[in-house]
């Protein structure tokens, strides 16, 4: 458990009760002594992502189920590549195919979508990051996902990192107040400001900020807060990124481009379970 | 509570939780006595999903927000229409609004999914379903969204409805044997089978099955079903089913259309809070 | 854990929550390295029921002890029969004692309770349904307990079947309406129907439901309802029923009898557990 | 919440969460904004016990229903009484209808059962006591209605008194090297001994236990026991306990009587809910 | 888990979910096939306690972790002493140790403490208590603690004991008014009460209550008492007491000195994690 | 609770059920109906600190309890300073008198040696930091305590900031693949190396580290580090930290002293609540 997020036992113990409830009735008609192997299979080209999300599933529901995989946490699968043997009791077996499916389909989706991203930054060396929009419950899985498709990650939730925008500059009085009280609170946290313009750029660099987050900005505004900024502080693009723009976004020389749609829609991978014969 | 999820005071509980873990140090350049006014807005068309979990969200984090809804739960919305009004503490105001946010685009985006299906159904008397192929944790709010579209529930999990298989029939040793085998274990319960030639239709017919699954049946072969099965059980079909096959599919008279693709993938709803000028 | 409840495990927990709190301290007075061999018999006849709970109260407790059951899930057995042996450090066999035997002693009474009335109805075909009127938190065992029996479940809860009664019936403005909008709600569901009189019988078999409700009807009534209904729908009685007058409801040809009692009354079986002498 | 069992809350969370899970599907044929008024009657004399935990049911669901206790927790009622009017949205009502009275007739039947045994021991100084054998996870509910029902608490737990058996015994070496010990580990809490020879008595009395355990002693026993022991330590008896012997075993003088069967048996109070006419 | 607290295990799990959260990023810098050997030493003398909490992290971390230990709970310890040899993977060795040594420092820092008074206390008869002044959610933890350096524990909670403070005798009417009602509300459970002076000592006697509680008295005061009771009561004396009086405390002869210092303030043991070279 | 950690509610409810377990007994002495004032007064001098914990223990307990606060939270009071006021029904303020103490005594505790140390860092520049060695389940809220005190905060956990420490260093090859290891991982993060000579000080400038952790410098190789560091990182210097030593230490020009003593050890602050005359 510990490179993992510290709440997959519970993530997966929640999936496994919103889907069995009082017991899975259709495998009572299978005797409890019969045996069965498995297969699961990928349909579509892939990331795969969630290994340890699906080892749990079976350990939670029968410690007879053995899982041997065929594939690496990461790993680039081809469509109809087998990506894992499971042999054991056929109820849990089938018990446990949906939930076990539900989370490689969509961690893999994560992670394939992100690396689609990240396959258009090769020979740059801007990063992509995910955001904090992500689906409720499952963000640390998301932020995992993101990882295994090579992106990296953004501050994980409101607690450990400073991201001081337009409200909060007006509470504080200004751009560098509010740096200056960040600070102070907590001197040990990254410190990022949204900006809006290159004179608030000027006044964060002023006030050493760790990152400046230029959102929406136009591809003459970036490339102008890169050569304004020198390097002083990490610069963040974002607003209008998809796969047609992205590199061209990253090649204005900003350091990072964040992505909201990685972790907010989900395009699952098509994956299937087979029974195999004796 | 009542005919809402059960679930949903935890689901936000949790998503609060990942989100804010031991605070939200940017509000902290707030003054605690700040109050501030905000709206919601859509940026795309959309069917609204999802009211009860932003109250939720806000309930949890400060009493003192008041919500003033401008659209109903299942409602149509334009591009730039403004969804909500809030008003209270601006602390809770910026904390909880990403969780509401991500809530509020999920469940939206499901249900506007959904409504694209239902919408070219119009007319037919088939009616769209949802499968299992859910977000871990989010089955019960997904399913809710689901309704919301226009969409009907398709058995919530493994233990209320029996949904018989290849592998079932093969242990109970015929299709009728499964069923009779099923009728005995949960007189009260649905049966569905999964059957895969008109012979083993016939055979279900026999032993009076509630509804019979046509997985990746042609165009030809259900209409074959419809007419060899008379309204004697509810049929459902599935696989392959996109926007632009739905129709067809639901023209040769089939009960259900069963789909996965509005529960696993997600197209989040565009929305955005903006914080107004006093 | 794949056919038995999803709470099984939280429910056991639970349990020795209760029971042990800051720690069994009667147990310190035995050194840890104590072994002890035990057996538990039952003091009367009955239907066991409860064997993966005990099984899983000592799992939680001390992986170490290893049980030797006699007999089966859902056997009759007779008084003073043996059970069970345990062997295992001395600690927590007397620890779990107590725990393991509260469910023992409960699933095993409402499966014997429920066997009484199934052993009453053998020769006709109608049987025997629970209802939701159950122990709080224990609705999931009792259900299994129930189908130990010999029993058959009824509806789960809340969710998982409609059951339209006079409130919902006056509230969507006629019988007829109120099974329309339900059909429509969830058209994948079960739709029973609570009536009153031979009219509104006629009237729900012209909306087909699934199956009719008749609470508190007399001989004469059900055998009219019988005769009228002619198998369109499943007929469940209620209401008056105990072991002497079970069988002549269930001759008037009704599908279903359902019992509150066999749930709501608990009429615990005498077990006991021992250490034996080395 | 404060001398009621701290446990409350998430009992009355756990028993709506498996009646409602996604959501009561009936309910929703009434309009939201239907409003109700009902009233729950008892139909059978009983002592009422298990007011907070209905409160707790609708406070729950929805904090618009109001609750109007025409009884008091603990008091006795007859046939036919009214115990409660209650008013708001007609959803809620409905749905919390269930597990609302699913915790009262439970606990009002332990109540009342423990009760009838009270009122057999008007006049003896002889108290009624509870044992461990309770329905898991509603123990500290149980115990709380005990005592509504005039009895008495035995220990809530392995953690809260110390009770030192056969086996206990003979792992410390002796009677009295147990007691030492016990005293040495715990001096606050209580010490009783199961005894089952005039000699062990005599040998507890030395070390002064706090109480006895007589399990099974024949009625001449009981005396001899009452005798020998002259108010030196309290006298618990058990076994053979019924409402037919049990003044008798009182009126040898043992301080408590402990009984099993009040909380291992549950003979539920009949109650139902009615909707009012407008 | 006998006689451990029966919240061992969620204690553990809390205290790994708020130190890893999303997962532990500096130990992805290892690869997963390293393997360590480390061993835990004490840098100042102790009594070790906590040894179950130490094995459970581990145990949930990574059950290939194997632990070794060189002492036993309870055991005295001297500065550098070589406690524990880990050996298992890089990775979770490194996870766990902030969390397992957060654990053993607390408790062994409470259990010697309390040892430290223990000592002070060596030939006289008088015990020392703990107290409800605790750290929130740790108490069982803590008084298992306590037991482990020598002390034994006061009641639990406020569910296990009565306390009878100036307050409740005023509500009660009189000091023997209140007694009198406690021994009826539960006759099982210990009474102490709170008295103020030598007449109502005189008074709760009379009563036969089964300890009193002297708070803040003076020497001369504590020796009356003890002369007045002659052991009719327990007496347990409090306030003011600290490693220099608890003797002279002892010696007038009261049966217990209770103490919140033991476990309201925390002088953690200093210990350290060395990774050893291989 | 926008910026408090998200755990308080949970924090709260753990302790309460931990003290109230089956109910308050004594509490039952006094009649329901009463009502009192109390007050709360810190007999020492402290930083106040925990009244957001304070408000939800007898939130939770019973609403009708009203608390006027008399401080702020952070602010210094005197000894026999009145801090706050109670008003409500008598038996939920007694029940919850010394769980709302323990928290209370227990963040005071720690705001206030926080702030020992912050007073003696007066007119220097560097600031306190605190360290991952916290009371298991206890860390966001000591954190936030720290914070009270004038201290700031470190990270939070394993998740949100790079430490790499001597094994991580072996592991990777060497300090600067390390680091450059860990920026691929998490180009966001924080990334703090600790390091031992001067000659790994210049090789984790060359790769642009965030800050660097000196444990167990002496003065002047504190000094010779400033010097050569020239603001390109933070330095943090640990160990041999205490009252005495910590001005001169800041004096060498490091920018963080970190000191697990304010957290793992625990002086808690003299409370008592007093119940005032009518």
């Amino acid at each position: 458990m510990n490179n993992l997020p510290s709440d997959l036992i519970e993530t997966v113990q929640n999936a496994l009760q919103e889907d069995i409830g009082s017991g899975d009735i259709t495998a009572q008609l299978i005797p409890t002594e019969n045996w069965a192997k498995a297969q699961i299979i990928s349909r579509e080209p892939a990331i795969i992502c969630g290994i340890p999300w699906v080892d749990e599933v079976f350990r939670q529901l029968d410690e007879q189920v053995t899982l041997s995989w065929q594939v690496q946490e990461g790993e680039h699968v081809q469509a109809d590549q087998i990506l894992l043997y499971l042999t054991g009791p056929a109820r849990p077996l089938l018990t446990g195919e949906r939930t076990a499916l539900n989370f490689l389909q969509l961690l893999s989706g994560t992670a394939t979508q992100t690396n689609h991203y990240v396959q258009k930054l090769k020979g740059t060396s801007t990063q992509l990051l995910d955001t904090r929009k992500t689906l409720p419950g499952l963000r640390r899985a998301q932020k995992y996902a993101v990882h295994c498709g090579g992106g990296s990650n953004h501050r994980l939730g409101l607690y450990d990192a400073f991201l001081i925008k337009e409200n909060h500059i007006m509470a504080a009085g200004s751009l560098s107040q509010a740096v200056t009280q960040a600070r102070l609170l907590a001197p040990h946290l990254p410190v990022e400001v949204e900006v809006e313009t290159l004179t608030q750029i000027t006044e964060a660099l002023a006030v050493q900020v760790d990152s400046l987050l230029l959102d929406n900005f136009t591809l003459p505004q970036l490339r102008q807060a890169v050569e304004l900024v020198q390097k002083r502080a990490k610069l963040e693009a974002s607003g209008g990124v998809n796969l047609n723009t992205v590199r061209t976004i990253a090649e204005t020389g900003v350091d990072f481009i964040s992505i909201g749609a990685i972790t907010k829609h989900v395009q699952a991978i098509d994956l299937s379970m087979r029974i195999l014969p004796d």
